[in-house]
């Protein structure tokens, strides 16, 4: 596995690649790799002819005062990680490669913006709209992967390859989570024990609330209620929100009557957790 | 020359190109072609192994109550031209093509796009940093011409490559004057034959300009007091602005003591023209 830093390598990597008509697969990431980390790069891989796994905190998605300085980072393992996995080349840019001094643009995605995750960390997806563009005119992939646990994430960077005319195929990849139903994420690591238990409690909720809905509620109140009530029992949890949203377009929904998310997210210590469950009717 | 009207089609034959390692150079226009926009073809055959230039008057760049409906077009006329110049790909999008419905994303270039036509064009500048970010990603240029004429347009598209990582070089080409001086554009065609006359303040007081300024003068409101003063003599002519600017930052200038740019904006009849020269010491 081949680890590049520069932007100018990364591209040319990539130019030669295509000119050899090999398709290139992507899977973006900050880092402290995880197995839902690693299910992308299988999915990469059975995609692509090549895959590029990047590593890159990127500051411009943090709010101020968000853990950015104490985003949880392991350069070593995860380049273990990935070299196991026959990954061909590891992106691993300096900020200052990525945003050298004088950088005044940005791109937004509007609509989808506003809602969900983007209510209580504003810029957050400003800054992801604007790295994923400059991580796809640098890695030039075919394909990119993502994961279903940043759902609003994923929505906004399919709209901004439409809406940019990116010819880049998004492929999304179904949440992967511990064996007693945590959904994986780097931030787990900030879980005291008593609290790594507690945060049960947003797969638990979200599983309750898919069997009232299989049971035939489709009134979303109703549904938000239970879940919200299923939170409320655990002290150490604080609810930032639970929506249930249009899935494509993430407009609240009154009336279940079309492709849903259930989407949430909750404080538990330090940590700020998300989770979602498609409701499908 | 080949007339690609899709967007599917204009990246699949530029794609075809790149693994056949050829230069892509482009020349995004809007039309109603003059012989500055063939000097721009001509750079570009230089510089590419195949040509490629796009028209496509772009609604998103005009100001609500500006000339978008009326803006000259005659695309027989623009085709026979470009044909002539052995132009390999004439890429020529509807209007919908680009902007299907439901479109929600934009690019910012956020302070260079807020002094000049900037700030009398409310959302220009996005909507040009807008479709030249989609137009690149479609057609998939090594290198892309602009006119000079459009000085902050040329040093906005500049810093968006730079800053979203585009891998497309940037070449800025001489203005093209008529014989008399006038600039040429497209909107000349709004000129009546007195207002085609009284245009040519527009230039001849630029040049009155640089020769005050070869003479010593560093003082920047000496220098725009003397433009203001040769434009007031021409009574069909409303200025906008004439400013004196840092030519990188853009940033107003009241000494000139680095490489500098002198533009104005100003109607004559239902024209808005604009004209610039460099001030270099």
């Amino acid at each position: 596995m081949q680890i590049i830093e520069t932007i100018s390598a990364m591209r040319g990597w990539s130019e030669a690649e295509r000119r050899q008509n090999r398709l290139i697969a992507f899977v973006p990431t900050m880092g402290f790799l995880h197995e839902g980390h690693l299910c992308l790069v299988r999915a990469a891989r059975k995609r692509g002819d090549r895959v590029v796994v990047s590593i890159f905190v990127n500051p411009t998605q943090f709010s101020p005062g968000e853990d950015f300085a104490g985003y949880p980072r392991n350069f070593a393992r995860d380049h273990e990680l990935l070299a196991n996995e026959n990954v061909d080349v590891l992106f691993h840019p300096a900020v200052e490669e990525i945003y050298p001094a004088g950088g005044q643009t940005h791109v937004d995605v509007e609509k989808l913006s506003l809602p969900l995750c983007g209510a209580s960390r504003p810029g957050h997806f400003r800054g992801v709209a604007t790295v994923v563009t400059k991580l796809f005119n640098i890695v030039l992939p075919h394909v990119a992967i993502f994961g279903e646990k940043d759902f609003q994430q994923l929505q906004i960077i399919r709209q901004l390859v439409r809406d940019l005319s990116m010819g880049v195929e998004i492929v999304g990849h179904p949440i992967v989570r511990e064996p007693d139903g945590l959904a994986m994420s780097s931030r787990n690591s900030y879980l005291a024990p008593e609290e790594r238990l507690a945060a049960l409690c947003l797969s638990q909720s979200l599983c309750k609330a898919e069997r009232l809905f299989r049971r035939g509620e489709t009134y979303a109140p109703a549904i938000v209620r239970l879940v919200l009530s299923e939170i409320a029992k655990q002290p150490l949890a604080a609810v930032e929100y639970v929506k249930i949203c249009d899935a494509q377009t993430l407009d609240e929904l009154e009336e279940i009557n079309r492709l849903a998310v259930l989407a949430l997210a909750v404080r538990i210590g330090r940590a700020r957790l998300i989770d979602n469950k498609t409701l499908r009717q």
